[in-house]
């Protein structure tokens, strides 16, 4: 394959479970989580290699922009949402940026991913099936019988890849353990290869008027500099829906590529403390404990006797919480201010 | 009985399990750790009545003396320990400096006590006793097979009370659960009544060169209008120990007078959250928690998920424990920190 890949980068969502570290004017994609790069930063560095991928776009709220700018490189475009209206719409932004005949490589900019070459593998894959014509997603190995996640099944093989079966949507537990006995099971992580044209053209044949309200506000949009502002009255009025209901579970071409390269979403604070192996950072002290993690950002912390505990201190908010608790955190009354 | 009864109260301890709002600056009989009134104003308030109660000798380490004059009233008389030599001592000096013929009524300065009518009314009834040449110890009834404290066994009948039999070190839990429905065991709370001469007279047969020393203490010690100083150079020779081994394990007049008053060592942060009942202070959300108890100086603690779990934030020190650590909260390093 020569012709390069065009990453868009999705700087949507607001990581309210990894509150109070997260917060909105500072979300979970802009934070060092893991390492010194933030996950966003972490996302541009997996396509970066310029032989293959061509300088990202990166979709992101207003609000976000400076951050974006400031930890993004100069050789991004930059899409500014003036409001959230889930991925289809981001990704129809980004379509319609992108240049003709490209694969767009749709990635979220919060997840952690370890191995760095198996993505970049599953990458060329799934463009390659891109350009043969197939939606692609990525279907991450699933290695625990989550509930958290949504899985694909796969169906024929393909070259490099399957036929998608079937979108299935979070399993109860039981389901889940099923999933994992049965091996036709991934996670969908949200990773997605497309051709641009077949994008938009299946856009336009499951979402009419999605696809018409996102090229209007492209072509009523302006350009600052890096960023691109599509109007504001035409993006308000989409009816926002996700790219799988848009668009993955209604195509006849929806092709994975299984991957298996040391994914998390680090959907919560138990799933930050396993992708951290429970280390502590910040001032701490740790008597007759086990399984407790610290993140301080000045505060000592100081834990005895407990067994599974997870204490986070951000300015004049402490969170305590533990594997059981993670899933509440973003229902907190303190995550809603701010 | 008309003689005044000569409160002595003791302020040593350090309360380090109560750590970090106990620190050594500020220590726990100093903290209005239950209500808005200090436990030692509390130890006050309970013999405030002049009818009854003379004003008290308190007995205090030198570096706490300006914060006894701001807590306590302006009729104290308050003695000043050079170092800390341990309860016997401490008791002595206050005998030396009260007044000849008195009954002395000693009490820790850091327990709480709920019901103040019970209490009062053991006091006199150990102080007619220790007139009658009784060295008498309070029997605190024993509610739990508790591990932590010295127990006493009751014998025969007295006016009041009953002699003592036996002074039981901290018994293990099979032990303590025998003691407990034996029915004849009291918890050792540390509350004594002693005629003034017998006490002295004990001290001197029991322990002569602490009788000897602590007596040339107060002879070359200096008054500083409240405030008396004993003699550093004479107290610093003295051979530490507790009035339990010193005194009443050697004296043949030991009695002890049985009373239920709501009484708490507030021994560490699970003793102190069941005193308040589990409610919490400072800015805090519990969500899908039990047994939590938050005590915060200013950040807010929002707590997910946890059973059993105790929070307390003091300045740049945040503790976590819960039922089990709470014992071990003194041998943190940040406790030697202050």
């Amino acid at each position: 394959m020569t012709a390069s890949i065009q990453p868009v980068i999705l700087c949507g969502g607001g990581g309210t479970r990894l509150w109070p570290r997260s917060r909105r004017s500072k979300p979970k994609p802009f934070l060092p989580l893991l390492g010194e790069r933030t996950l966003f930063q972490q996302a541009l560095d997996r396509v970066a290699d310029r032989a293959v991928f061509a300088p990202p776009i990166v979709v992101a709220g207003e609000g976000h922009i400076p951050v974006v700018r400031e930890q993004g490189g100069s050789d991004l475009s930059i899409i500014a949402e003036p409001m959230g209206r889930n991925t289809a719409p981001a990704i129809a932004l980004a379509a319609h940026r992108a240049a003709e005949g490209s694969v767009l490589l749709v990635c979220p900019s919060d997840h952690h991913i370890a191995d760095e070459a198996a993505f970049g593998k599953a990458a060329q894959a799934a463009a390659a099936l891109a350009q043969d014509g197939y939606l692609v997603s990525f279907g991450i190995e699933a290695v625990t019988p989550h509930t958290g996640y949504g899985y694909l099944r796969r169906g024929g093989a393909l070259p490099g890849g399957f036929a998608l079966d079937a979108f299935v949507e979070k399993p109860d537990r039981e389901t889940a353990e099923q999933f994992l006995a049965d091996g036709r099971y991934s996670w969908n992580g949200g990773i997605f290869a497309f051709g641009r044209e077949r994008l938009l053209d299946e856009l336009a044949a499951h979402r009419p008027e999605m696809a018409r309200l996102t090229e209007t506000a492209v072509a009523q949009g302006e350009t600052d500099g890096q960023v691109f502002r599509p109007s504001e009255e035409a993006f308000a009025q989409i009816d926002g829906d996700s790219i799988d209901y848009a668009v993955m579970e209604n195509t006849t071409k929806a092709a994975m590529v299984p991957v298996s390269m040391g994914w998390s979403d680090i959907g919560n604070w138990d799933a930050l403390r396993e992708a951290r192996a429970g280390a502590s950072s910040g001032p701490h002290e740790l008597r007759d404990c086990s399984n407790a993690m610290v993140d301080s950002d000045g505060p000592r912390v100081s834990i005895v006797g407990l067994d599974d505990v997870i204490v986070v201190v951000d300015g004049d908010d402490i969170l305590v919480t533990n594997a059981r608790g993670a899933q509440g955190v973003g229902k907190l009354d303190g995550v809603s201010r701010g």
